[in-house]
């Protein structure tokens, strides 16, 4: 990594029927491939798996809350314990957010203004006042490799006027959030609004990058809009990012979500799903969606999906795996969630594959036309 | 292993102090050393922590609970997947109980008789009768190494008569237990009761062994009674146990009693107390018990015990496994349960080392005055 650059993303394969790319990032805590899915660690652990299993599937980084952190057990207890990657015994890359997206959705919010986001906690109703500043010293406590200026992220079917004035306040507060930024070995990223509205989109695009940040996500998306609405922001946003850039959707994760980005440029997801849905009774497979509760699985020998190398597939039939849920046991949703990361993670290397063999655009019809698609 | 036996125990040392022996067992499925702890995995799992990680921190074998594995998901269904070995992917020593001590404390019980327990299942109502026979069914089809004949195992305060009676139907029970088992790759064991009054044991030891079972279990303790009767009827049954078979003391985890009961000549153990103290966030150590939730350990660096070699230990701080369990975090219970898995693995090592080096009363007495030693 070059002197004074905490982030270097190098393109090493670009297709040439679709936008789709691949390539490397290099961060303080190793590399990662590209496109990459980082699965989501709340409150600093992938829920019921140990840190060893979710790397010994195929896990390249993770996404941690600031949000959740810095309410319990706080950002400074984390700083004390050497950082985030110690504190939670995982040595490779680490996102943050900003806390925005949480703050909005989970805390009881008293006021946004133009200077800061004043909310109650959900946990003690505790007033907190949440600036730029705020969020990026939280992250900087935490101490991951890539941390997110905060920005407003309204619901998707916000009137016109609360978007454009989210997508404003964005671009002051991604300024004040660069400002404020010091570490030298945590890269930070600027956030693209603007709801549904390819104007709104153009602006923010315009406006972020302007600022000059080593990687742009794309944020507002995946909060109610439909799969063809996302896709129409992609279309517009995506090319008035940097190329040379990385390109980060934030909370996106149904893999026909993650393909069709892909295919116009995106480099980088995280989501909570193969975790959430996992705990939930549903696996993914590449013969479609497994519901382990179903009835049907009673008494089936096979795995839950015989093309898969991971430990789940290797030793547990469907009826064990339908047991622990019908009894309610832990390691029912810790299976399916540890089957999904290997799902997931296999999912982005036959991307990257089918990008550098240049055969990608074959593959995305292939898997438009699969059971797989089906939304989740 | 002799043709025609399931199981063969073969003593290595004895103590010249006390009763204290250790040796190896050879199952079906592998041996293991004695005086052996084996965790409980009640549905068929040790609660949230998969099998090669069980087996990973020196678990020597596992007890499942026939009653729960009977109601669900069916004793059926686990021997049409190949049995409890290949249904868990547990491919070691494993026990069931008879169901017995589930019949009778989680059961809704109907009418208790000489020839059956007749009880109302906790799931759903369905009236169930549990006879010596269909105990002896359910677990040759679940097909663990040990099985254990029918008990009736009434609460330590019960009235000496109903003690009385249930030494009786223990005795007939054992005996039609013994008479329907067929299966030649499982040893049967019997189960002495008596509650806390030294005639009925002897007469319940005496009964039970004329039977000549491979191994006989001490049953009707750890359920109410005080440490010291506990011991006081160890003094009275174990002596009445022919000496070349193994002793197996049901229900029994706390060190404290471990020790005492090694000390009279007791050689095998299960206990839930490794897992469901460490869900309730009790750890321990070499240095007493850790309550994790208490506050000191809020931005303590140190691992539960710096003497530990497990993975928690070497990974993870105090600070972090309290921040799991102040958040609810599924890992929480996970790793305090690892570890006090590891804990009972090497506090029987420990015994059997002492045992081996003629060195077992001095390490009894250094227990005794340790931390350790302190009721859980």
């Amino acid at each position: 990594m070059p002197a004074g650059s905490a982030l270097r993303f190098e393109i090493q394969a670009e297709d040439t029927n679709t936008q789709a790319r691949c390539g490397v990032v290099h961060t303080a805590h190793g590399t990662f491939e590209t496109p990459a899915f980082f699965p989501v660690a709340t409150q600093a652990t992938v829920k019921g798996i140990l840190p060893e299993l979710v790397r010994s599937v195929g896990t390249q980084g993770l996404l941690v809350n600031s949000y959740h952190l810095a309410l319990r057990p706080g950002a400074e207890v984390v700083a004390a314990q050497g950082g985030l990657h110690r504190f939670m015994s995982w040595p490779h890359p680490l996102i943050t957010d900003s806390g925005g997206f949480q703050v909005f959705s989970l805390g009881s919010l008293v006021r946004v203004s133009d200077d800061a986001v004043l909310f109650r906690s959900h946990l003690d109703g505790t007033l907190i006042e949440w600036s730029p500043e705020h969020a990026v010293r939280t992250q900087q406590q935490l101490g991951a490799d890539i941390i997110m200026a905060l920005d407003e992220c309204p619901p998707a079917n916000a009137p016109r006027d609360v978007i454009a004035t989210a997508v404003r306040r964005t671009t002051a507060w991604a300024r004040r959030s660069k400002h404020a930024h010091r570490r030298d070995d945590q890269a930070i990223f600027g956030i693209v609004q603007g709801g549904i509205y390819p104007d709104l989109r153009e602006r923010s695009a315009r406006e972020i990058t302007e600022l000059d940040f080593p990687g742009y996500a794309i944020g507002g998306l995946s909060v109610g809009e439909s799969h063809d609405e996302m896709v129409q922001m992609l279309d517009v946003t995506a090319p008035l990012l940097p190329h040379e850039r990385l390109r980060y959707l934030m909370g996106v994760g149904e893999p026909r979500d993650v393909l069709e980005a892909v295919a116009r440029g995106v480099d980088l997801f995280d989501c909570v799903l193969p975790t959430r849905n996992g705990r939930n009774g549903q696996a993914w497979t590449w013969g479609g969606v497994v519901r382990i509760r179903n009835s049907e699985h009673r008494c089936s020998e096979l795995p839950l999906d015989p093309t898969c190398d991971c430990t789940v597939c290797r030793r547990f039939s469907r009826a064990y795996l339908r047991h622990l849920f019908m009894a309610g046991e832990m390691l029912g949703p810790i299976l399916l969630s540890l089957h999904n990361l290997r799902f997931f993670a296999v999912f982005m290397a036959r991307i990257r594959e089918a990008i550098r063999r240049g055969t990608f655009a074959r593959f995305h019809q292939s898997m438009t036309a699969s059971p797989l698609l089906s939304k989740a």
